[in-house]
């Protein structure tokens, strides 16, 4: 008889805004969360029996309630609270996985009645294609795993970046470069040695040294600019104890204008590219301390 | 023998970046080409004759060959520029359309070797899921018809709107309500009746009076506030001569938490909503001056 | 003060399964139905007087309420029997509009429990990419006009496929060919001047003229073919008064092989291509009788 | 100093189209190709060196030439091909792991000039939403692991569905049933112990296993599904060693007409439903023989 290896099961996508309305203005979450339990439930596999089976609808409307009494500031907090609750009530889960998705929602500047611009307190405008990752797996009695992180942050540097000295073989055809386009469409997780107090702080020092050290650096390769990035946020947070970066390399072509005819032959100056996304370059690393 | 009755071609979706090397920054466009030609092709659509017919390919290498000389500041004037070059070259063609969206790019904050936050001259991170458009209909001899706007504008309000009083028949169960959220994802254009001397200011003024409208309405509708950021817009600027919008009503639906047993009852207190891309209410108006 | 040049409002994206349940098998349909109403609504934008909108959440409703109810065998009779129910109670309304896509589900060929394979009476498969169209617009005291279609259907052949003797300039790179791969995602929309009797029997048949058609035609550009298309369907089907044919030009580009070193180096074959989603040629046309 | 604790890097979505020209016929492959090194590359990530790094556009050109080469007649051979060829000319790296997807085309059924319907030799639709896939692991001097499977199966059963007797706490609000519409979207994966001489006819005896099942299981849950599923294949292919089945619940939601006035108000009775793909139940196991 075939053996039920490894399993799990719960709600994917539960989507949740939360409005949290201060006498002064309005603050806006908006989460997509997704709830995952691990266990022994070979008795639902393999003959049908339900009886210690939360059903995923009970694990969405869980969602929400914890959400509504909860007072987390941020989604690593939130997620803590709803892993720990659902475990405390589902003692046939070995443990308990949340993992969220944040979207980046800012304050609209408006002109106020007096004509001058501010933020205002109760519009808001989604700002980025990026989100904001958080994954909890909770075990009872033992530390929880926090890993969080960024998701589809489309970052690209025009200068400061080479790719030169490669391996050449019959099929090799890109020529050495020292002045590339070097765009990425990166996901980056780290997993936290230990929670921080304000996680949301900490991952604004976080993102901030990512994109300061993807800016400034002088770029030999995809590979070596992802090293020092995890360098950067390694030393820049103590709590850090692994980075994991996946940076596609999204290719910008310069245009060959040689191939035009008089007057529209020209060698390549650099100004005019067609960015692609496919085929793309796919460079993964996890560092650790 | 079936007719013609209408008919264009050319190429769509030319992706292009262009950068612009200053002794101390890079500008960085994105743009998305898509070049249309309308004129009497019959002779290829019945008889295969290919004979005045432009390749698509060619209006490929066209948007390139025309980016790299061109000086112009903003995406219009560009098209402008693409659609007079391609008009003159092609008398075949009636009229040539040439639409363009535009991903905005923003500099990344980096730290400096002073350890100083500032704008990096070469490195950039995509803003925001919206995108700027643009479309120009150039006919020989007549004035070029601009139309802009935006594509992807996701704002959301958590105050200042109701919808109440409407219509009710057996099939009505939605309760009127004085406090709901208000999200779209909003497709706006606007007619230019003349071209601004520089379309980018322009448009920025524009985007801040219909955001301004958006925060501030006190809405009883989406139909109301939709035709409020009309007029303001219209009033804003006088080169426009009439503003489309397209407003689908994103619901985000309140939880009933009155359906759990104790002790997570409540009455709703609008803290928890659902956000739903669908079904999606859809409204959309032509507002003329 | 701005005038309400044009508007229309409804509720996008009500999606809809229905099970029709026969003693010896189940019939399956999934519509994503539109509603669409247009009228004098200028009170509701200009005041936010709401009295005569019927919300968006009703026209939901209503949708499942006539779904419930009706015994229309194909989504043409349904979207009319909506559109005529919606337009009969609703008199604030000039005219009344149902757009709906369907999936296309079949049955899954499955083992009885005699080893034999057939169709199962209740165990479905989604089976293509394209999604069937149809969009009533219901005017009282007019003939309803009714367009059905295809949208997403992916065809692609590889003979009798040529592009030659076009226009070329400084900037045309694209040499003739005699032998290319000819690929499109088609969008095709049919006006009918009377609405058959069996629309499911009507669209089989026009499908199968316009496969037919693109298959067997000795294409010279894909305007010819496109045309032939037209031409065929039009004969095909006498209650079709015109045919709109949207077919972009979705490229396979042969790999040069004469780049790579020996022994790699090869010249054309038209074996490997990479097919490319972007650009793409846009080809449109409308046909009428 | 940190330390790279693990790293893989390569080309994604390296589009693909085969032509295979007969004299009677063509046949026609599309595949996505990814391909991924893995080694010590420490000194690339370190120092930049670059010098033995395979440029990730000459993986590219390697797929296109290993493809024209090849008489593979499965995307299974050609991908333990392609992984050989790579392996053997980088001894840099440690393994190669070639992932393909592949869309599935049929031959278009057309009239002949005798009018009969036929399968058309050259001309090609697009068949289903799902791709098949498979994943070669290459290490020299050890067997390849191969892994096959199909993604974006959608399947939907609308008898022999009950979900009843699971666990209940104040946050349930999901009624038991006997009767219920069960649809997901099912990704599949099978791990071969030893590479079958024709994967092809392999891939179509497991899928008919697995679709089998799935129609005539008396289904208790989607977990009990699965396992028969996953039971099933095992038994019917004796080169599998393990399955893994990610099955999502794509809920079909019944209409509750009870709230809508008279004479609309119904009880349930399982006809009308409403398709969500969010939130969505989210079913995993591996099952290992």
């Amino acid at each position: 008889m075939p053996t039920l290896a490894e399993n799990h099961y719960g709600k994917s996508r539960v989507r949740l805004v939360k409005v949290v309305r201060h006498p002064d203005r309005h603050d806006l979450h908006e989460w997509n969360v997704n709830v995952y339990l691990t266990g022994d439930f070979s008795a639902c596999f393999l003959e049908g029996d339900n009886t210690g089976l939360l059903a995923t609808d009970t694990m969405k409307n869980t969602v929400y309630a914890v959400a509504r009494a909860s007072t987390a500031a941020t989604m690593e907090d939130f997620a803590l609270e709803l892993a720990a609750f659902l475990s405390g009530r589902n003692p046939q889960a070995t443990s308990v996985r949340i993992a969220i998705e944040e979207k980046t929602w800012i304050r609209i500047k408006a002109r106020n009645t007096a004509g001058e611009v501010e933020k205002h307190p109760s519009a808001f405008l989604q700002r980025s294609p990026e989100v904001h990752t958080t994954s909890i797996t909770f075990t009872p009695s033992e530390p929880p795993l926090v890993v969080s992180g960024v998701k589809g942050l489309v970052i690209l540097k025009t200068s400061h970046s080479a790719f030169a000295g490669f391996k050449r073989d019959e099929l090799t055809t890109l020529p050495d470069t020292n002045d590339r386009l070097f765009g990425t469409e990166a996901t980056i997780t780290w997993l936290y040695s230990n929670l921080p107090s304000d996680c949301a702080a900490t991952r604004t020092r976080i993102m901030d040294t990512l994109l300061t050290t993807f800016a400034n650096h002088d770029s030999l390769s995809v590979q070596q600019t992802l090293y020092a990035m995890a360098e950067a946020a390694l030393a820049a947070e103590p709590a850090m104890s692994e980075i994991t970066l996946t940076m596609p390399n999204r290719h910008n072509i310069p245009i060959d204008f040689s191939k035009f005819a008089s007057p529209f032959n020209h060698s390549n100056d650099n100004t005019i590219f067609v960015p692609t996304d496919e085929p793309s370059g796919h460079i993964h690393a996890r560092i650790v301390r």
